[in-house]
């Protein structure tokens, strides 16, 4: 173990608008937030494409990072401080790394680009955690095996399972932090949580983290804020419209590339990605911009699908929607096959999306351990999850709400409006 | 005139955290948003650079423009309830259509490019106005002189001298918007204004846009702001250096440009703005993702100075510095001729930086019709310059602060320390 | 009708950190803010003895009452801006007027008083508009019958339903303003509601004020919040215990007045508040500073129950409790016996108390114009009731929550503990 | 010592809107929190009469003493973290008993009753916590000096400069609660300091707290904002004119009393107060509840001019005001003679107001270790005065702004303002 591990000798802080100040207490933190790995977050936005709808959301993952990791940071403080006999003091710098750099192999556009090519950002923060890269380099300096330490609590492997609670949990760092700030960054004021309150009611109990009962109303103000957020900004009509066209903007590029279509512009590492075989520094290669760059040189391009959606990706010219309560399979044909007799596409002129959510899953019949549940505990030290004991999150974890939402486009549709049947065109014809 | 001038139906809002909501009433207005060139905005930051010193300053020229646009029609619809009879009512549109578009010519990291390739935004927010592009044909839908009316307000030659003061003076909707977010997006809490008061307090009067004198306080209040926002966010030396090392690399590519160098990657429009030929529609097409995403192409450059450049910015390895009161010419020859004898870059490896800001600069000697200047109306119609009636604005009016700061690349001054002249070593030895 | 009804000739603002700035654009409702009937509300405090509980909630009625004025001078100007053809445009200095005094009748701890006195303020506010005082006289300059259209207002028989709906119902301005100011003062962030997008999202729709149905999202927020704050504030134990003193005082004051009981402080009008025939002119001089002064008066008094009783509600020595899933009648003649057993005071030191609430009490069976409904309005102008459409409000319909809790003096039965019966020892033993 | 000076088992914590939270550690601080000597701080406003000009600052100085305590027990938890040695850890108790109880003695409208009756508050803190007073009992648990050793910091006689200086100096708790408190009740936005970066910038040196040098623009913001403060809120005339007609009033009272009138009403402690003599036990029956109900019982007092001006402080109608730039002897003496020939009373119709302020009074030639200076430490610990750095303190320091306000009841003026001579007659014809 090297002089690395020891704290900088004055504490180093990051103006937050959210936090107010991130607070850096050791040498490590402050190496690894300086890894062009981490800073490459900052060219991956937090909210993918809702700036599109929100448009003050231009935040980073750098920034929600940094939050992350400010939070955790407090929590242990707080356990530290209480000596609670429950929280593993030995573990705060590897619990501190593991906050940090959670999100590290988020590539640009996250959802729809792991959707897109079937890949998975916590399998990437794992292989650049591993690999060899800048922050791999500084965390072996603590030990050689750190590196992989952090890498399993990320992966929910580590032995201690109240660190990989405290990371990943119903009511994690990650959670608190993100509501906090996509509700800062939108303007939107349905995610004030009272977090100093749900902070300081927070106990290590055994192999998890729980909550003191008296703090249950703070727990239902979140999980509701939590519900509005999702209804109000993740699940926005229009972000999930600008998520359709890029995921069609990769799927007609992949089909091109497999065709061996000539590409007015084509730079490292897309190949690695349409071929699927993308090295770790070739993925720290992907970020926003170059995304944002090729899709702009790409509405010049010569075929006219990918032109066009490219064009409506980068100038904002999105898909309009319908919305209806059902929908049968065979009635999805029906529209695919009158929208192909129309001469429109029938799989890009037309998505179907289904929003789901579930603001707090409960596991109504597995093991009380289970790590999706939030634990109250009360003064008899009994633990009890927590919509045994409140109302309103149980009246609210029942709900599934969500209705099947047709996306077109517009003027497209509009033109052969007339000749579509009538029941494909009385759908299409109430657009908003 | 079409009906595109016409009122839309139901107004639109953008949800916005600054002002909460910006509200959109006329067609136009919806339809400028619209076009790709105002969309581009979105890919150009506000703040520049300052996201490297405050991560949380990711937000856009777009974000900004809205906010200016929805304080100018705050500002014209308290004139209008009120009937003022000094307001021309018939200039609306054109003021609001001004207003939302005065940033459309902003380049990427637009102070850094302006200063490199001796560009101006202003000019090209005109030439884009005027040019045959999507914003351009939506304004003439009002008039065919309608876009050069925009852009007279903009170059200031417009023929009624209050819709320009409107739009640019030294208490305008451009200002204040900024104050106000860029306090909130850095986190910095110094730029709070109180804006609903100023706005009351706003009144025409003949060709000017003045403040009913019991707004004084307001008014100090955002003269201070804005002294500390100059001083806390705007002229950071954290920033100062990553705008330096910005302007290198520019400079770096130009001469390497010149030199027939053969540049791994570059793409259109750069050899364009390399020659200083770049044409509207090549404009449009520079924007931040383009200028990262080249950088960090460039990064494996095999010009040494210029990969070292774009990694310094890329990953944040920014130059460090030293502050002195006071420097002149011989000194600074010395500086540089010690770097040359100890094999550093004389022009790359040592900048000198002196900010330098008028918080409010009144014209002591000139008209009173001067639009530098803030006018206070009193009860009796009389109109006197601030700084005549506020001590506290004509206090901070005759500060002219700072210091000058040297520019280095740490490591490698460190390295050759020892070698130094003693003089040159004392100033560089006591490294922040 | 004279002068006093029109506009004043500049508009006058009140400071309001709530709502930023109150703006009073009628001369009566300046004149009607600055009558002593007004003024008194000064000295009632909207939230009773929450100000023991959180110690930030001492704000007014009188605070209360301008920002209920503003919230509707909002609305109705919004109606008049859309020129919806529903609203009554004559009606709009009525309902100010209305929203303004709703309150007028508050007494001091206004739901401790009228519990014990059997009291009703809106019968009071409706004594006050009608009897011989300023605020009538202000509102006679109208028309003679203005005093009785504002008191028909208040108590609900005007003759047009949308004026009755518009100042109360379930989300009317009363509600909007206490709920934002309530979590203001006290401090506690759950109260924060979207209320610009509320009032933006209110229509007048036939004899109701109905919100458009894309404002449903900002309604359950809404519901959520009112729930929130009643379990978190309004019910909060702590409120109560001292809520029991205060009805405690007035109960044992009432007593010895009746036996002839010759207080050392007794000033007008508190003879005729125990006498029940207080006049309009004596209810106008009844606020809390008397209160306040009398109980810490009587702290000196002969009678030890009631010094006893006023030294704990001015010193803030409140009684403890437990809480008790479900209690009997048999119990609690139990617990009766046993305290008179132990010579402690069967009716003065022991309290049960069961809070309730319904967020929103939607009427299930009821006629689709039932004020006591949220409506919303879709876009084919068919109006729903809010639960049919909204899960989360079905769902948080149905809750009622709510547990026994019985107070006592602590210390005192404390000192008696061990001489309960084993089952009534068992209850208090646990105090918290 | 005794066991009551051990920390609490579990932190308590009271919901504060300035500060969020503020946190009990000691069961000291809990035991004097709830005597009835800092219960009564509840009955005295922060500020006075500001609520008949800002409706909203209700606040009272038993919310501002818990906010005194908890910025010192931030501090103080800073110097103990950081380990620094200038610091005497086991002051830490008396520290933060003297930063709760320093307001102890402040009476009903403090200002305006200690010009009437010539008595300081902060002698009247001392007697309390001298006296036979409970807090006196709750102090002597620590040690039977410890009540003086907290008078002593309060008369800054304590032996250790350094705990006098953490509780009174120009960037004390005291001062830094009171900006953001006052701020946040009134609505006004100047009072918004940075305060989490004051305190991390706070250093014990030597006898004294110092300022970190990088801590300079938040001291200067602090600065402004105080200064903003005193103008806007403390220093605004109509709150100046409810003071002037407070101090009417006991002036009034005072005359009537030695003249042995009647009172209608006349409850204890007030012909003590009148005396002159009151005791301490008498001094805590005073509230501003108790001045209230006195004032509203005079309102039909037969003396004329007192009802009239108990009838003006209750009911709000205040006296209006001119303000003038200068004016000598002469004049007001002439204003005095004209007013008495005119028939109006010469010491009640007209009262002469002049505010002044000095933001920052640093001490020109003092010694450097004067508490009134607010000092700055650099990196090689040398210690200047904050106006030697600040371009901007040096600005502010110098203004001594002020107009001279002359206040007069306005309907009784404008009746005589034809018979007044023409010099006087244009002075009060100009009333705002």
């Amino acid at each position: 173990m090297k002089s690395m591990h020891l704290p900088i000798t004055e504490e180093k802080v990051f103006k937050d608008p959210v936090h107010n100040y991130i607070h850096v207490q050791d040498d490590m933190i402050w190496r690894l937030i300086n890894t062009p790995e981490f800073q490459r977050l900052r060219r991956v936005r937090q909210l993918g494409t809702s700036f599109l709808t929100f448009h003050g959301a231009e935040h980073s993952r750098f920034s929600h990072s940094l939050g992350v990791y400010e939070i955790t940071r407090r929590i242990i403080s707080q356990f530290e401080r209480s000596g609670y006999p429950d929280w593993p003091k030995e573990e705060r710098l590897l619990t501190l790394c593991a906050a940090l750099l959670h999100d590290l192999g988020h590539g640009p556009f996250s959802h729809s680009i792991e959707e897109a090519f079937q890949m998975n950002h916590e399998d990437w923060t794992c292989k650049i955690l591993l690999g060899d890269t800048c922050v791999n380099s500084v965390l072996r300096e603590v030990a050689s095996d750190f590196p992989q330490r952090v890498a399993s609590v990320i992966n929910k492997t580590y032995e201690k399972p109240i660190v990989i609670n405290l990371v990943t949990s119903p009511l994690d760092a990650d959670r608190m932090d993100y509501l906090l700030r996509d509700a800062y960054y939108t303007g939107v004021n349905y995610g004030t949580i009272d977090i100093d309150r749900i902070l300081r009611m927070l106990r290590p109990y055994r192999d998890r983290v729980v909550v003191k009962e008296s703090g249950m109303h703070a727990v239902e103000d979140y999980l509701m804020s939590r519900y509005q957020m999702y209804w109000q900004v993740y699940f926005h009509p229009v972000t999930r419209s600008s998520e359709i066209i890029l995921r069609q903007i990769f799927r007609r590029a992949k089909e091109l590339y497999r065709e061996g279509y000539d590409f007015s512009f084509m730079v490292e590492p897309l190949p690695a990605l349409f071929e699927g075989n993308t090295t770790v520094s070739q993925y720290l290669r992907l970020d926003e911009a170059l995304i944002q760059t090729t899709f702009l040189q790409w509405t010049a391009e010569k075929d006219e699908l990918l032109s066009d959606l490219c064009g409506r990706f980068m100038h904002r010219r999105l898909y309009k929607y319908v919305e209806i309560d059902t929908i049968d399979r065979e009635t999805v044909d029906g529209i695919r096959q009158a929208f192909r007799d129309a001469g429109l596409h029938p799989d890009y002129d037309f998505e179907i999306d289904y929003p789901t959510d579930l603001p707090y899953d409960e596991f109504h019949s597995g093991s009380p351990e289970s790590d999706k549940q939030i634990l109250l505990l009360d003064r008899h030290e009994h633990v009890r999850e927590i919509s045994e004991v409140s109302d309103i999150v149980r009246s609210i974890s029942g709900i599934h709400r969500g209705r099947y939402r047709l996306y077109f486009p517009e003027e497209k549709v509009r033109n052969v409006l007339n000749t579509l049947p009538e029941d494909v065109k009385s759908v299409f014809g109430q657009v908003r």
